[in-house]
């Protein structure tokens, strides 16, 4: 089984009426609601409100992908939190981000640059056209798929090159975005969706829920986690593996740490 | 005339003999020294040890390209400047990161990565491989070129996909290391050259200094630079660029800024 | 002076009143005729009528970016032709491709891609939004443009992920696309630009003149062109860089040339 | 079963007695075997000499994944054949190059670009060292691994810029290669890898098997082969997503094909 932990600010569901009635089991319990029926994936729900905001070392250490929606409160989250989860994606664990998670702190981190974009809040219509033909992350979909309502966000999208560009959006108020993108950072795969504004309904439909089942799949590196993401380890002169004569001078003494 | 700020560590140059007889002008001044020969570029040098690093608002804003070189005292950087320093980069300044600065701050911020490798200091030969022809870094070289004294770094080395690999490195010892990398990070062009280790006369090698002033001609972004590179701005609804009526609920109030 | 050829079909223009209308002096001529008007640009043109298409030998070792439009006749373009233009941008030549060019057969053998798409000639509005901020082929232009009257092109396009993605245009029927990508093929930058159906006015459109000009700045690539981009040189055991000792069986003899 | 069949030349197996001697089971005869011995796999063989190379449509139709190796005979591959070939790729079949197929005809195809390189046959120890740390085509591999006896192929290496580079050689006599790449190609995932040269027992050997195997894991697409990978349909007016009228002049009729 997957082990996927679905991360929820669980903010607007609680204080919102309208997110509260769109989504009676929370965003991220309907989220790890429909992985979990979708066959060998088991997921659990974490939330800003529990301690270390339930994202413990064990925790994340079980975690094979990490989906991460919030908005409100990013600020909210603890830097060790954060320093946790980036150091979990380097060594191997998966990451999905959605929608507003484009201004979370491990996205920004992560991708080292603003994340920023244009936005408007209208109940817009979006359509979603696959741009990568028979990306796993498109399996079943069709070539396009519409949200009737949903937030906009506009380019220019102030992230890296990814990867891969899998789906680029259309918006009725003439907008593009390109909505699914792919990275690499260290061993942990990375993917940005995104749809799901607060207000609107889209964790409800079925191809928003295909992408996620499909990006937590493709997320997934079976691979051990690398224990020490950051280790730079001195190859000591006889340990070389072609015979070298050490030369010159010298700044560190042997077997030093090097200087971070 | 292209603005060029070298920024230099400046430590081991004041407590270190060897360095200090390799680099009787400092690495950074050496650097500054052979970039103002070049043509065509003004560089000037700030360190570690003045006001702000030598790095105020006034002097990035006047930075075309700042050229990094730091090892020992990475963690004396202070984030109010790591932030101005990414702030520049992501709104148009370019940026060259040089040998041991792979673990210095602002660029584990650009990368999003750990940015680690193995290295042994063993005053060994390094020979450099184009990888890119006729890339504009390599100006002027020739398909390879040695270097008969320097520190090995040896791969994985932790960083994101480049958007081209220019140089990869050779290594008596038997290892290998991308040493030539390009990325873009919002409006900035990044380069990260491996050869420098303070030890060795890397800086005065000609086809070094020539690799150096191609780097900073080709990081160059004319552009003006980005004000607010973290700018969200609300496209209201009333101003969308195709008539749309606004439907559905709404999480936001009119002209109101977006949670960061 | 930076040396372009317009290369044109020369087909519509002859035969269509429309087009005729539309482009009295040729797309090709107008094209040309804008870029001489930028500064710094020498601009001519060649036909698909012309002996050799008008890209002789001479031609194109005199030419630094080569700007193609094709579409009713891609398949009377001869295959020696296209071997002379892949060589040239391979060894260094620039190389823009305009809108209906996506099925040129020079575009589809350095993309190594299908190149396909779908579309639509309604007349529709075409609007290009910017996606890499302060990227030099955006300079000057605002962060979107609009086309009154354009054919439209839709996802998914057939070709590689590029180095980067430009532009991506909102098209008023429903699609997207990815308007303006770059890639690099041997040492010859690659720019296709998706606008340009032969019966708008498109090519006479401001802010299209300045993406063109743009462009064949950004493709042009200074270094000397590469003589034989195929050259696959032996290296003798004798002039390897590290003293080696021939060992084991061999296949071929001293000097030989390898296989093709 | 992932389908998988290699392809093979077959010409220095039957004509040189060393090659003979180190592969009795032919060269693609040995790939198959270990392909076939490690699990989910049913490899089979093709080779130059059968009717249309062994790759009829409905061989190809009925293969996962197209490893290939060539050297000697590239030029004798019908054209016929390679563009089945990269039909399929384009529509989902992957495909893994192997040494001297970096000349081969589909590859060229696929690459766009010349695909060159320099190259030494003097048996001399090739070390391959991992930098994409945990990929998938590196499971179960330790960070390097050395082949005591292989030919050298040098930088620079004609190809485009891969999604990611997975190895990275040293070669004894000083030169380095990007020994392992990725690209996507259509629908088709598509890898090089470096070693196998014919006089040598590189294919014996554990971990050149282990990466072979990985990579046609890897390479799997398991999405339904495209039919047509080249198809570029008209969208009619009255079909459009978004209600339009069609507007100004046109130079196709309605249904038409287009142009390629």
């Amino acid at each position: 089984m997957l082990r996927v932990t679905v991360w929820g600010e669980n903010v607007h569901e609680q204080k919102n009426r309208v997110v509260a009635e769109v989504y009676p089991d929370t965003m991220h319990g309907t989220i790890a609601g429909f992985l979990n029926r979708a066959g060998g994936i088991a997921a659990t729900t974490a939330t800003l409100q529990e301690p270390e905001h339930g994202l413990t070392a064990e925790r994340i250490a079980a975690t094979d992908v990490l989906v991460w929606w919030g908005h409100a409160a990013h600020g909210d989250v603890a830097d060790a939190v954060v320093d946790r989860v980036c150091d979990a994606v380097w060594g191997g664990m998966g990451m999905i981000f959605l929608h507003s998670a484009h201004f979370a702190k491990p996205f920004k981190r992560l991708m080292g640059a603003p994340c920023n974009l244009t936005w408007r809040e209208a109940g817009e219509r979006e359509r979603l056209w696959v741009t990568s033909r028979s990306h796993p992350i498109t399996a079943g979909l069709p070539d396009h798929f519409e949200l009737e309502h949903e937030e906009m966000y506009g380019e220019p999208f102030g992230v890296p090159e990814p990867l891969e560009t899998v789906f680029v959006s259309w918006f009725a108020g003439g907008e593009v975005f390109r909505s699914g993108l792919t990275w690499r950072r260290g061993a942990g795969n990375v993917f940005y969706f995104r749809p799901g504004h607060e207000t609107y309904p889209t964790y409800h439909d079925a191809n928003v829920q295909r992408v996620i089942c499909n990006a937590v799949r493709w997320a997934h590196n079976p691979a051990m986690r690398i224990a020490d993401p950051h280790a730079a380890p001195n190859v000591p002169v006889d340990r070389a593996l072609e015979s070298i004569t050490e030369r010159g001078p010298r700044l560190h003494h042997d077997g030093e740490a090097g200087y971070r």
